[in-house]
């Protein structure tokens, strides 16, 4: 394979489609200005053009990571041990304790991570980011440098994480005032029930801070059953009311795996007509049941969540990976249900994210991953290495899984 | 990268090893024949030997993939989309239709996933091969054919699986026995109680060849609850009354995720004190308590299962990638937790398959992988590229994900 890294090919020749064509992609300007029926043996360009022969490699717009936590990782620091710590509020200090230890600055580890994202495809990621008393706004303003500095590969949203309560954490709700106002595209949340114990003392600040900002909101919701079902009711409930629809996400939202039917229906029906979005990661045990909010017509997304950091030590940052592991937990078995694991990750992440010249049409941002598959199935079920990667129409990583030195 | 493929090095300089060590691995007709401590510098080999340069790659045994189904695979074949089946009856049925109408034979197939397998590291594998009265020995001839075209790659046990059943599906009895007299090492069965409706009768006939044969055994039990976990208690039973104390397999044991804490104990008793191993592949919501059955003494060992075909679209052959998996349904997050997954899919299922010299010390035999990762925690959560991979000595594959051309 060609080494092509950095280089703004004019055309990307004989790609296969997700419908089953073969086509020649003409990039112009960073977007895609025309798909053409392939023609084998028929140039379809001038001579001298910058081509790169896909040689029927199947095409998709760049994967989306809807959930991670940049700030979190241990990539680009010694390998870390898991340590076994009990509650959510044990589970915090510990981690503060490791990420003081691990020595290596937030900026690099971020960096790591996100070189790993650019080569397995993910062309845009939400990150949430730590704000509480000690960290301050340390971690985003490292984040909003590390995201200037790579924007030409990947673009990156943050969301002013409370990770230490919001309500119960002293001078949050200004810090978290304060990062909306220094560059934070969404304003966090931490379940406003099982970790503030005042949801509407959390909600008040969260959509409050929202409506001034004119910010996105994406709360993490680990309530489960009844007490996360209520919250998730809450949140809908205030989400039309201020007619934020498309603007609310409610990450994990565990409590949807645990429910019985009909205060599944009843909490899903609440989801889909506020218009508020679940991310899932796809955990063992308590991932909501993808497929039936999906009848209800809730928009569902997908995100690595944690990569490798004080809360696990698993995580790839490979988007088809992830959407393999949604496929398992959630009984995804036919073409059609593998098409709706990687909606998670592409379209349907995308709309959550708001980006709106997403996809593989002319007009549309020339963010695009290729990879060895017969079409969107396989490339959920085989997760294949990531052949050419391109942001904005420039290649940014080309067989980087295969080049690329071994990391130890 | 260099690609080295066939080559027979006399020294793997500079390996990781999973203890921490840096060190040299002279090997000699297919073995380790010395491990000595890597000293920078000092070329402890003389000079015109052929030596692979490992630059501190961690160094693992050759993966083991304790269950797989290579007769089923659709690898080799163009993609088949998954089709939807009622009962184990009804989708036993909508797979003899699949496997007759993709029309690639079973030995072009099998290859396409041994190809695979052996550029991921697996050296061993257990294949179950379909007994059934219309397929005969069909596939077993096959598989036999394929395990002696390989056999310089891989090492490949055949388990005959009686997937239509042995006391209800006419002349399977006798096809068992003469598949066990053509080749095949161990003898099969399937859920006893749930398919045949006769455990007896079933354990019976697999009891009574495996003795006749002096083969092993490995039952698919998929029954759950109470119904499996009596089954259970029955195979051990016999193992224990008979003396084949680490010769009896029984495949997936869901029941063993169903039961409730006392049944549990005791089931898992009865099958660590008669030496029965348990298999899983890491199945959502009825994976095995792993950890608690290692509390209990019981050997469990991981296989893919299926590796796309008509049981699902799922499956890359990754033995690594398999450790995550069942580490994500198992909560395993420490670093001895991740040992333990890679026990799985190294010392554990090799002992389960009975290799009496496998491992990492002089005069174990040479089947090796070596991974970019800095410890054997990290190459279970990372699962890393394959960057060398030995058989007998031979370099079999050679940074293989990334040199393979693309598979469309």
């Amino acid at each position: 394979m060609t080494r092509v890294n950095g280089s703004i090919p004019d055309q990307l020749v004989d790609v296969l489609l997700p419908d089953g064509r073969r086509a020649d992609l003409t990039l112009r300007d960073g977007r895609i200005a025309a798909i053409d029926d392939h023609q084998p043996g028929v140039e379809s360009i001038s001579h001298g053009a910058n081509v790169i022969r896909c040689s029927g490699a199947l095409v998709l717009p760049a994967l989306v990571d809807g959930h991670c936590h940049l700030d979190k990782t241990f990539l680009g620091a010694p390998w870390q041990p898991h340590s076994v710590a009990g509650s959510l509020r044990e589970r915090i200090a510990d981690e503060k304790a490791l990420r003081t230890r691990v020595g290596v600055p937030v900026a690099e580890r971020a960096t790591a991570l996100v070189n790993r994202m650019v080569s397995l495809g993910t062309g845009h990621a939400r990150s949430h980011v730590d704000i509480d008393p000690e960290a301050g706004l340390t971690g985003l303003h490292a984040l909003l440098e590390v995201r200037a500095a790579v924007r030409d590969r990947i673009d990156i949203q943050l969301v002013a994480f409370p990770q230490s309560g919001v309500v119960t954490a002293p001078g949050v709700a200004d810090l978290l005032d304060a990062a909306l106002a220094d560059g934070a595209d969404l304003i966090g949340g931490l379940d406003p029930a099982g970790f503030d114990g005042d949801v509407d003392g959390q909600l008040d600040v969260v959509f409050g801070l929202a409506d001034r900002h004119g910010a996105g909101i994406d709360i993490h919701l680990h309530d489960g059953g009844t007490l996360g079902a209520g919250q998730l009711r809450a949140i809908a409930d205030r989400t039309r009311a201020l007619g934020l629809a498309g603007k609310v996400t409610v990450s994990h939202a565990y409590a949807l795996g645990q429910l019985d039917g009909a205060e599944l229906d009843r909490t899903a029906t609440a989801l889909a007509a506020a218009g508020v979005a679940i991310m899932t990661n796809g955990p063992a045990g308590t991932m909501p049941p993808v497929l039936r909010l999906r009848d209800h017509g809730v928009r569902v997304f997908a995100g690595s969540d944690n990569i490798r950091d004080a809360w696990w030590p698993y995580g790839t940052a490979d988007m088809l990976e992830r959407a393999t592991i949604i496929g398992l937990q959630g009984g995804l078995m036919t073409d059609d249900d593998l098409g709706y694991a990687a909606s998670l990750i592409t379209d349907s992440a995308a709309s959550v994210l708001g980006l709106t010249d997403y996809g593989l049409r002319p007009g549309c941002r020339a963010d695009l991953v290729l990879v060895a598959a017969s079409g969107i199935p396989e490339a959920v079920a085989a997760h294949p290495q990531r052949l050419w990667v391109l942001h904005r129409g420039r290649v940014v990583a080309a067989g980087a899984a295969a080049d690329r030195p071994p990391a130890y």
